[in-house]
């Protein structure tokens, strides 16, 4: 995308929630918008829209408005949704058991590819085709494998040592659901909320912070 | 409480992280702690640290700091935590059930009553001692129990009739884990995001929008 200039954290929030209330608009068949319907529909203001919009180049026509599906698909690219992601659940529980039921995710290029915990009774088992490993085995996982984000639904007292583990081996984004504030290196991305809106921002961060290595 | 200035989302967003660390600092047997430390250890400037604090009535002493355990307890109480509430899941699912399954939830007074779904697979179970009921049974069951928040984890699709009901029936608050902004009366508080932080924080709204009933 080569964006040069920052972009501000609430815009960053806000693109998910673009992204689906243009989906939303293509699925009823509605291939164009004017910012002041795509404004009543996502109560912002319509020049805030535009503002936001401009911060990656607009999008807009003057008297058409926008053109849905290209929208969606720019903002898709912004939010660095034309890849896949490789994922790992650390804490395989019942939210991250959870997690791994989404079968959501995959759909949009969210692949979770293993889970890892320190319960026996986890260990062995799989979710939806997902192993549980044990946590013992969860360092040289990611020394071998390909690990983009980290979902972390362990107690926070294993939080820490596992964040360090993690960030020593190269992972570069959190999604973290452990009650407790991350301590990361800088280049380092956390997103301590949730579910699609929330993914969806730490890859605009994840990207956005590849982009500037 | 009686606070009569309005409070910024900003502020009581900022809350639950307070309670959390300062919780943390209690179970650490540390009793009293300078703005500057609280400001060290949360990464907000002492300054913001007393404004927001400052909302509240300030609980600071010149030259001795906070104490630790009156601040967490009073924080508390604004948050609401010093009642208990009633809630129900509707949406059985995976999600669903990782909720009531969440422990945690009851230690802090939030206490989850029933459960409902629309999958003959699911209702007749119970989760945890939570009984899963047929959704066609929400409605009676919220005139005939007190429900302080539904927690939304059902498809999209279901969601607006569903909220459209709760809301008729006198439900106030929504804790949205369902892909959608909800369309609700005044009055009504959506929290679109999840888990004890976000919680709270909706608590925080219930009792502050009772206050101003």
């Amino acid at each position: 995308m080569g964006q040069d200039k920052k972009i501000s954290a609430a815009v960053i929030h806000r693109l998910p929630r673009y992204y689906r209330y243009l989906g939303d608009l293509l699925e009823k068949g509605i291939t164009r918008i004017s910012s002041k319907e795509l404004s009543n529909r996502m109560n912002i203001t319509a020049s805030q829209i535009r503002q936001d919009l401009n911060n990656f180049g607009g999008f807009g026509q003057q008297g058409y408005g926008y053109n849905a599906a290209y929208l969606h698909d720019e903002i898709g690219k912004i939010l660095g949704l034309d890849r896949s992601y490789h994922m790992i659940v650390i804490g395989s529980g019942n939210l991250g058991q959870a997690l791994i039921n989404y079968a959501n995710f995959e759909k949009r290029g969210f692949f979770i590819r293993a889970a890892f915990d320190i319960n026996p009774k986890l260990v062995g088992m799989s979710v939806r085709g997902i192993p549980i490993y044990d946590l013992d085995e969860m360092e040289n996982y990611v020394k071998t494998h390909a690990v983009d984000i980290a979902i972390l639904t362990l107690p926070r007292s294993q939080a820490p040592d596992v964040v360090k583990t993690l960030c020593d081996c190269g992972v570069k984004g959190f999604w973290n659901f452990s009650h407790m504030d991350l301590d990361v290196p800088e280049g380092v991305c956390v997103e301590n909320v949730h579910l699609t809106d929330s993914l969806m921002t730490l890859l605009y961060k994840v990207n956005d912070a590849s982009h500037n290595l």
